[in-house]
């Protein structure tokens, strides 16, 4: 099975086009809504709630994780990565992906939270692919909370993103990565503003294509996976919220996703 | 000890003129940051995590306990309280100071986070003092947001706040009940936009009134409170983080906040 990992709901940005792209797999998503959102958090606590879902994850016979927030990835991937990634099993996150599609420019802009921005690893992965280029960051807390909220449309939101991307509109990038899943749903507010010679990198689109490849390329991880479509849905909040909201963003029917507790027992 | 209990750094706005009131006794405040903000999360799990925070404070030695967290007070008090109030033990919320004072009124609003405005039970609390009553209610979710970014001052959050408070205007309230501990931080711009004839009702403000008459009323509970004027604090995620902002909320120096963990060992 491969697993999708968030905070919350914005990894379901991330699912979709997976499972797109590659639909004949089994699918299990936790998203850990009680303690969402990761992003205010500090290092070290985002990088126990990571160890805990990963630990989670493997329990419930997952062999290949995607962690799909972007806090997350930025923040504990690599501890993750060096802690699990052994005996056959693996955690990829959407950071490495989207900085692989972002280094083909020369001048980047990276939004994200304050944690994601903090952590500065978008920086750190488009120059070990391309030293020449100029990366400018910028966190947008209050988007996801605007998103969430459903007030994305509002001025007042569009409005606030203005203020967020005009240090990125005066450096005059050519590229920029949406660094935190909940962005997309406002990708057209992002284009308008930056203009149309800006190539907007949207993580879920380009992690859907590298995992592809990323398949073909380790057939000892492909040959684990099973494949017969099914779609399992975890979280550590309510169901019925969980069932309702994945429903419109998928624009699918679901199951009844479970809800489970992933703090272990000391 | 008085055990101060909020979600995140909220409550220091309740903690700050209850110590002001009553100067003499020890406090220890727990801000359980590391699942902030609460008011996201379902009835069921803001139980859970008041439960794990009430009888963590109780280990730690607290008698009396002050729910600080409107969303807390709102949704679980009543929940706590059947369970915990005995032995000599007691926890108190916001919640009905507040409405004490706003049932003076006679048209009164109520706002406060989503989770605190489903509950209902500043409406329930208000009609039980004044049957008469008539109580309009607003949650008001992107304040918070703005608040902990501090950007609360910009026009778009004002013009948020005004979006909010267009039915409250309309219903011609006599008092508003500030249902969150975050919106004193803004009473200025409540004040302004609901004019001067509007009661602003701040929890903290009346908390510490009525925790003052409580404790003449009840010399069983305060002759088991210890008076050494002590404050303590403890949070759930960064203590370096938590000590900047509770110093800059209660303008006094604190020792660096203890990190614990509240979660109980299963």
């Amino acid at each position: 099975m491969i697993g999708i990992f968030d905070s919350g709901y914005g990894g379901l940005t991330v699912l979709k086009p997976v499972m797109e792209v590659l639909p004949d797999y089994d699918y299990v998503y936790l998203g850990d809504n009680a303690r969402y959102p990761y992003g205010s958090n500090s290092d070290e606590n985002i990088k126990v709630f990571c160890e805990q879902a990963v630990e989670y994850l493997f329990s419930r016979g997952v062999t290949l994780i995607i962690f799909a927030c972007n806090t997350a990835s930025s923040v504990a991937l690599r501890h993750i990565q060096q802690k699990y990634n052994k005996d056959g099993k693996k955690v990829l996150g959407v950071l490495i992906p989207a900085a692989e599609e972002a280094a083909k420019g020369k001048k980047i802009g990276v939004v994200g939270t304050k944690a994601t921005i903090r952590a500065n690893n978008y920086e750190v992965e488009v120059k070990k692919l391309n030293p020449e280029a100029k990366v400018y960051s910028k966190a947008c807390p209050l988007l996801v909370p605007f998103i969430e909220e459903g007030w994305h449309a509002k001025p007042e939101a569009k409005s606030i993103l203005k203020k967020y991307l005009r240090s990125l509109k005066s450096a005059n990038i050519d590229s920029l990565i949406l660094g935190c899943t909940h962005y997309p749903i406002m990708a057209r507010d992002f284009k308008r503003y930056m203009g149309k010679k800006v190539r907007i990198v949207e993580s879920g689109d380009v992690t859907a294509v590298k995992l592809k490849d990323y398949l073909k390329r380790h057939p000892e991880i492909e040959k684990q996976l099973s494949r017969e479509g099914t779609r399992t849905f975890l979280t550590t909040d309510d169901s019925n919220k969980f069932k309702e909201f994945a429903e419109q963003q998928l624009k699918m029917k679901i199951k009844l996703p479970e809800k489970v507790v992933i703090t272990p027992t000391l």
